[in-house]
């Protein structure tokens, strides 16, 4: 079902609600393989609207959503998790009966409260493309940012099936691979595989005082990069997900536990026993992401 | 006090026990910098020696270390840390009286035990070289791994002075800065640096189930990486700073506890608080680590 650069474009005019690293991005990766006929940026600077158009990234500028109401067919937005809702609502509402055929998307990395605030908008269904950087801005867009990667589609009962299949068609078109979860089932894998890393890099990064920097290495630069992520919108996250990521804390703790038993009695057998299997777990991640798996 | 490739070489001949990344990256080092004549590794296998040697790391290669005896001037050993004792040990006790002006030196990532039980062996003077890669081997050595870094000496009371400034010569010749510190004091730093980040992410990419393993992006692949580490060396480096890495955790401990709390109560500024304390931290690494501080 790969999508052809040579045929029809899948959709004719995307509108993309916030051009930053993951909306540049998907902006690229639209016009590389050829996915829309159109794609129009939308955000609040006029200035860095332009700079991504001067870069290619999209064909169109504008800072009034409402004025792309009449041509927009698909609509991703990309702007932050507690602004995700809003934006939304306003445009189905400024949309109205014009709505027709369009389909609304979100790129917010936490689903549930999103999807049921967003529950009477019936052309919305959530998404979560799981790709990024710890890199910001569009500048930075990649139009390879989603090849191979997982895009987490999230419908609700009430979700029209020709939507949710337009949807997944749109996301296996840059290039992704894609899963149908309930939204609280995604905040349950998300807080494992993104949320805890974060607390725990950033609580980490906190751990170390100023007169031990010097003493850190590539594991630690490694273990803590993501803690460099902006405060505001990590807040959101886990107001968001709070109860999972508790959740996924204390199942992280158990093995904390493990180790530190292990520690305290210098039992040799079982601290290898438990290198072991974060080793084993490590290196099945390398294969996936590799795809030898 | 830069050595400059014009000079003579610091040292006639350098032996470094042990040639995988860091002892291949070392000859690497020496052989750019013009720090040493002669760069003879020594090692348990003659076949990757000779590759080494081909590979224009070292000038000579031997699996039987006595045949150096009458020529080493500097030794490194850069054999696992739970090797160091026992090969420096029966080196010295095999150079008896041809010791004179020879100065052995390791590159553990552990002191205190080591530098105890080398106490007796004078010209001995511990070394960390704070360097490193997630890489193994010598195809993966880079002549630059040290530039820039922090190399820890762990002289002892005992320890001649002469030797220790020769020591601190030869790190900086290969580019690194030097500190000197007590083997336990170093122990103690390095228990948050480097092996509180190893616990973590090998406990951390154990928390991961086979079928969460798709929904990981390069956040928990950055935070877990190291734990791809050996562990066998791992085992051993969390036995011998068993004391110090149980302290790290507590205190690491401390902070997980108050983003805990903070999620339990959704407290937004409490959360937004502890993100931007490791948000901040975080960035000062990358300051100091590009040399900007």
């Amino acid at each position: 079902m790969t999508h052809s650069s040579l045929s029809l474009p899948l959709e004719e005019n995307v509108v993309i609600v916030g051009i930053g690293l993951i909306g540049g991005s998907l902006a690229a990766a639209i016009k590389r393989r050829n996915v829309a006929r159109t794609v129009i940026g939308v955000g609040r600077s006029s200035s860095r609207l332009q700079e991504a158009r001067t870069a290619g990234l999209i064909d169109e500028a504008t800072t009034d959503i409402s004025s792309v109401l009449e041509r927009a067919n698909l609509v991703v937005f990309c702007t932050p998790v507690d602004r995700i809702v809003q934006d939304v609502l306003q445009f189905a509402s400024a949309a109205g009966d014009r709505s027709g055929g369009m389909l609304l998307t979100d790129v917010g990395s936490v689903k549930a409260e999103i999807c049921q605030r967003l529950s009477a908008v019936k052309d919305f269904v959530g998404s979560h493309p799981i790709a990024g950087s710890h890199k910001h801005g569009f500048e930075a867009a990649d139009a390879d940012l989603f090849e191979g990667r997982t895009c987490v589609l999230t419908p609700i009962p009430s979700s029209p099936v020709g939507q949710i299949d337009r949807l997944d068609r749109f996301w296996r078109s840059v290039g992704m691979r894609t899963v149908h979860l309930a939204p609280d089932v995604h905040d349950r894998k998300l807080a494992i595989t993104s949320h805890l890393p974060h607390l725990i890099a950033s609580a980490l990064a906190s751990t170390l005082t100023d007169e031990d920097r010097a003493f850190t290495g590539s594991g630690f630069r490694d273990t803590t990069r993501v803690a460099a992520g902006a405060p505001d919108l990590w807040t959101d996250i886990f107001l968001q997900n709070a109860e999972s990521v508790i959740e996924g804390l204390d199942h992280f703790q158990e093995w904390v536990a493990r180790f530190r038993a292990a520690l305290i009695s210098r039992d040799s057998a079982a601290l290898h026993a438990l290198l072991e299997n974060g080793q084993s777990s490590r290196i099945a991640l390398d294969q996936l992401n590799s795809g030898i798996e």
